[in-house]
């Protein structure tokens, strides 16, 4: 009777009732994408009734487009899948280098993704599958048999912002619960523009690379915090009421100061919930992008706060900008150069700048170290290749860590 | 400087370069699905090269197929939408009951998540997207404006399963961090076939039924385990070393007995790690279809362990197969009736036998409550609507809930 009840859902399963919800259809079992023995990558889709497909990805080459008024940007250049005698259609890539990929195909015009991987990120809006290429430079990108963290979706109180609570992703590394009596560092992480409190967990591989890293004893167990740093938000999109809207790249209230001026309703719980060490020597933030920004305001505005920072992808805000601002909090902003000043007389232990050679924001970075150089601020700098994408932040992460709390 | 920025990533995002990663093209800005103020529900879909476009979804009308040597089930029938001369294909339901509710659109034979809706769940190998209608009997499954519990995901050791360790999800009440000498009934919660410790908190609305029936007090708060239920998994597929596998309807080790072996694996760890009573009055246990099934065996094997059982669309094992098993644990699943008995000598305070009248294990359900009743064993019996499917199982819980530990 066992075997009827199983054959019972196989057969549901192949004539395409899905035995969770009803909306399944049968679906071809392709395996897709294929991770050839020389590193290329083998691209199937079965669409026997379709025009034409094309690919797009990380790993394709880029063209310059001009952006008016503002200059060229780095962007892949799709390319077209070839129609097989059975309806399936194909694509092969050269060798491509350890890391994570993301992709997503275009059918007759509609983009969509692959229906035979079931691994996908949303950025923003809109879903890539992703696939990873073995190697070491993606060693701590993957699930390895150590010991793994915690990772919690957590509410607290979201006083200063006005609301009634805030959702933030915490990790505690996997030794946190057989060490009661310990105290941990703590660092703050935070996104980039359109965002939120699960990009880095999500995007970032970030529960991975903690856990790779403090299992080699790359990095020191050490919680981390990951905000949402979108002032008008109770949590990401869909996570609070009413906010199952088309999630944005520019949010209300960012950039504004509410992030930096609405911190210590963060550190005020974490503090108050986790075994953290709360001195300057045992904190550190960081972010990427927008978080990039919000990691030089935050440890500017509170210098006392963090001997490690690290800004990934990021700028300074114009500094003649503030006098006319309708900020929200135009306090965090003004005067950085005073600001910096202050926090740079006792230097952070450790400030990483980082950014791709083609990001588009790295004439901005340019102009910020030369004004950290011209002042005698000491910090670590990065260039790698690439451009403004998570296959950057995720490696300034594994660059970061290790320095941190040593 | 910071409006040239501003500026910038919009330019960026309309010409279709994704900031967060590079992958992203531009996709049409349509607000699909629109509640239309009758609860009818319009969908549209950019295509203008497309051939043909249809609509699959747990709203639209069923019929019957049959499944040869097993009977007829019910299957959704797609519908076809229409295209417009702007390229926009559209198709409006029927007024819909409050609900959640999921859909894919089929494109020229592909099977595609909306481009325009960035809410999805997957369901073992495949996405649908999802929307709710408001109303009284959907109110549940919005996130309201309550304290909210936090949902984490934990690894425990997996001793019995000759396992590293092995992921769980763990709901804890918004007052229980609040509340440090406070200990709480514990709710030990199972997926179905093909499914993980996640579905429950992602298809099921687990999270937020438990913060809207506490916050109104129709739930006592309670610590809630959600395991993985499929014996030859560290954790859901992605989440542990080589597990990019496409995800599985049917499992190893499941059914054979290796579930109910393992719990006390769970168990100890549970708690050592969390404030929960470790008596029967405050423990409790339920599942779906699969989970179902380990629900009945689990709270029969440990008959001291749960005063609290649901049995969501399931069915009893085959009462003569258990001799020719080739189970891991065949312990479990032999003498049930004896097993039984000895349970309902001191019958659990409450215990729920739920089903839709089109589940396809309707038989064996029925089969089931014939020898409960025949042997005097006391349950509550829910017979709704529909058939094998979350739009239940959400049901069921908001239901099974409000009878625990009272």
């Amino acid at each position: 009777m066992k075997k009827l009840f199983v054959l019972a859902l196989l057969a549901l399963s192949v004539i395409g009732i899905n035995a969770q919800e009803t909306v399944g259809r049968k679906v071809s079992d392709l395996a897709t994408p294929v991770v050839n023995n020389d590193n290329s990558v083998t691209f199937l889709i079965d669409a026997p009734n379709a025009k034409e497909v094309t690919l797009d990805g990380n790993f394709l080459d880029t063209r310059s487009v001009d952006v008016p008024g503002f200059g060229t940007v780095k962007q892949t250049v799709p390319v077209k899948l070839t129609k097989g005698n059975d309806g399936v259609w194909s694509y092969t890539t050269g060798e491509l280098s350890p890391d994570l990929y993301t992709y997503s195909f275009t059918i007759d015009g509609i983009r969509a993704i692959d229906p035979n991987n079931a691994y996908t990120y949303r950025d923003i809006a809109s879903y890539s599958n992703y696939f990873l290429i073995g190697g070491k430079e993606s060693h701590d990108y993957f699930v390895q048999e150590v010991p793994h963290g915690t990772v919690s979706h957590v509410w607290y109180p979201g006083d200063r912002l006005g609301l009634p609570r805030r959702r933030m992703t915490v990790y505690t590394p996997a030794e946190y619960e057989s060490n009661p009596g310990k105290q941990y560092p703590v660092l703050y992480l935070m996104h980039g523009s359109g965002g939120d409190e699960d990009s880095w967990i999500e995007l970032g591989r970030a529960a991975q690379i903690l856990d790779n890293l403090i299992a080699d004893g790359r990095a020191v167990p050490m919680v981390v915090v990951m905000i949402n740093g979108n002032g008008a938000q109770e949590a990401k999109p869909g996570e609070y009421p009413n906010s199952m809207y088309k999630p944005l790249m520019l949010n209300p209230h960012t950039s504004d100061g509410s992030f930096e001026y609405a911190f210590p309703d963060v550190e005020k719980f974490v503090q108050s919930h986790y075994r953290v060490y709360t001195d300057k020597a045992h904190t550190a933030t960081a972010g990427l992008s927008m978080g990039g920004v919000n990691a030089v305001y935050l440890s500017a505005f509170y210098p006392d706060k963090f001997d490690y920072v690290g800004v990934f992808s990021a700028r300074l805000m114009d500094l003649d900008r503030v006098p006319k601002t309708t900020e929200a909090h135009p306090k965090v902003y003004q005067d950085i150069t005073a600001k910096l000043d202050r926090q740079f007389k006792t230097s952070p232990k450790y400030y990483l700048i980082a950014i791709g050679s083609d990001d588009f924001l790295m004439q901005y970075n340019k102009d910020m170290r030369k004004m950290f150089d011209e002042r005698g601020y000491k910090y670590d700098f990065l260039e790698t290749t690439g451009g403004h994408e998570w296959k950057n932040w995720r490696k300034y992460l594994v660059y970061f860590l290790p320095k941190l709390f040593k």
